[in-house]
């Protein structure tokens, strides 16, 4: 079977702002300052997993010149663009479908573009142990992560105790949403609970079968356009067909009704990096824990604060903690990491 | 006699960072958000005092064009660039030298380019009626504000119970520094200090009578460039010679060793805008006490905070209480007003 990867990258990154903005969010920035924004280093994980021909990206209309930008080596034609934000299964549709349409054998990987992942070869190790998996059964892998600590950020993995043969693929019993924080304290004292990484491995007629039936409304819209695959009418197939597809998630769509989903719980060091505070929690801090991104930063008497700025000159604090400064292209956010929720409502 | 006014234009404002820079000081800058600067207001507050001829603006060579800009219709003759910053005595010196090369008659008023007056008025009554004394006298006038506060960044002047005939015209005893808080306190209680606000006036015989009396060696290098006014050699002789002079303020070179000092107590709402704080104090605020100045300012749980940004397009502030929030062509403060003292140094 051939690998192919599948990197959704639509998301609009509103938590992040000023830094992310709906024209360019976050997943194309480099957030913590190492050189590379989060779908290259996401795409980086990846090289030896698969060829850059079977790299697929899922994104929005308006971030296609930014993917050709930053991804330079993935052939224009697995740049996929949705006409419309629809959630992850329309979009894991019809990137299952264009898979197809070119590889009627493939194994796929489904990952968010945005994620963060310390241990890249460990990551890799897992990655590979699902595709094997799944290149000789119709089950679907869905990644987990060994938490660390009662998040409420989080989705979780209930596993059973029964496994694949291989101990470390697991049977899932359940998927929970994010919990309060009670219910994510048991979650963590019971043992065998896991962090919804939001990563996907299948073979493409598992997922195909799985639409069909799930969601066959989507998989007729997806039949529809195939039909224009490759021709002179795609596009406008596309444009005028993906916006019919029900908003929804692969989560609900798929995950929670599939009967033969496994995990592999894993340690790797990840994070969605979905908050200001994850992402001070894994970029490099000083000794007064501040962690900063930008030319000329300079803190004094500040703790605990996660600053990233892109045009600013020169930066002065002074006796702040815990605070977000953040600054992009002339729009300056200052915010109390507690508070961090609201930043959603001060760009309306 | 004819009246004249020296602003003293020199400063660079370097507790304003980066609000106010080397290249584009305090004064030349609308702090209040009112649509003039200081030195627009400050000339303002001349207009039916004297003729625009009789203006004169002493400052650093390299604020010229500035001036030049923001009060179009002072003549250029008028606009005296200092060689090189030698604080206020030298200053007034060779402003007091020019007026008098034009006119030997004439009663002048000095002051600061950066102070706030809020009823001008008032402020132009007691301007008078010191120009009046002095064209009469050969005394000093300096202006003291009747202090609404034990204030220690102010120097004070201590009155006499004498007056000059006039009982608004009050005979000084002393001049006293920048007090701790308890002996500005006692000021405050004994009811005969007065702010010392640096607003002198004077006729030109009285000025450079104590300036040949008290710093001789200064009044020497204005006779040595004084020849050479009006002719192709002005700028060469100030350029050359100027700098000679000792860097000594008038008030230590003059006022303290004067015999005749007389002072008008007055309230006509002022300030030396010397601090962000007292910034703070002087703009107009909201509800929770913010004074803010720039495009696009939000803030959310915000108290007592002074913003003032210049380039910015949109600006989120959240959950600060008593923070300065100062931004100009890319540079960015943040810092507790308790600790504005420590701007100089960030700077560096």
């Amino acid at each position: 079977m051939e690998n192919h990867v599948v990197i959704m990258a639509g998301g609009i990154g509103s938590r992040f702002w000023p830094m992310s903005t709906p024209e360019y969010p976050k997943q194309f920035i480099d957030v913590l300052g190492c050189g590379r924004s989060l779908i290259q280093m996401t795409a980086e994980r990846f090289r030896p997993v698969c060829p850059v021909e079977n790299i697929w990206v899922v994104t929005s209309a308006q971030y296609v010149d930014i993917v050709k930008t930053q991804l330079p080596d993935i052939p224009d034609s697995n740049i996929l663009a949705e006409p419309a934000a629809r959630n992850t299964a329309p979009c894991i549709a019809y990137a299952t479908w264009k898979i197809q349409s070119r590889c009627k054998d493939a194994n796929i990987v489904v990952t968010p573009s945005d994620a963060l992942v310390m241990d890249v070869d460990e990551y890799r190790r897992v990655i590979t142990k699902a595709l094997e998996f799944t290149s000789a059964s119709d089950s679907i892998v869905t990644i987990g992560i060994r938490p660390s600590r009662p998040e409420t950020g989080y989705g979780y993995i209930c596993c059973s105790s029964e496994c694949a043969g291989d101990p470390e693929i697991v049977k899932v019993d359940t998927f929970r949403e994010k919990p309060d924080v009670e219910t994510a304290k048991n979650y963590l004292a019971a043992g065998n609970y896991l962090w919804n990484a939001g990563v996907f491995v299948w073979n493409a007629r598992t997922i195909e079968a799985e639409l069909r039936e799930h969601v066959p409304a989507i998989a007729s819209v997806m039949d529809e356009i195939a039909t224009a695959f490759g021709g002179p009418m795609e596009k406008a197939a596309l444009q005028r067909l993906f916006p019919m597809c029900e908003k929804i998630s692969i989560d609900y769509a798929v995950m929670e009704h599939a009967k033969s989903v496994y995990t592999i719980p894993s340690e790797f060091g990840w994070s969605d990096l979905g908050s200001w505070g994850s992402l001070r929690q894994n970029a490099e801090k000083d000794e007064a824990g501040n962690a900063s991104v930008g030319a000329d930063i300079r803190m004094y008497d500040c703790r605990g604060c996660v600053v990233h700025t892109s045009s600013l000159r020169k930066v002065v604090l002074e006796g702040l903690s815990d605070y977000i400064i953040a600054e992009k292209n002339g729009a300056l956010l200052i915010c109390r990491l507690e508070d961090e929720q609201r930043i959603k409502d001060f760009n309306k």
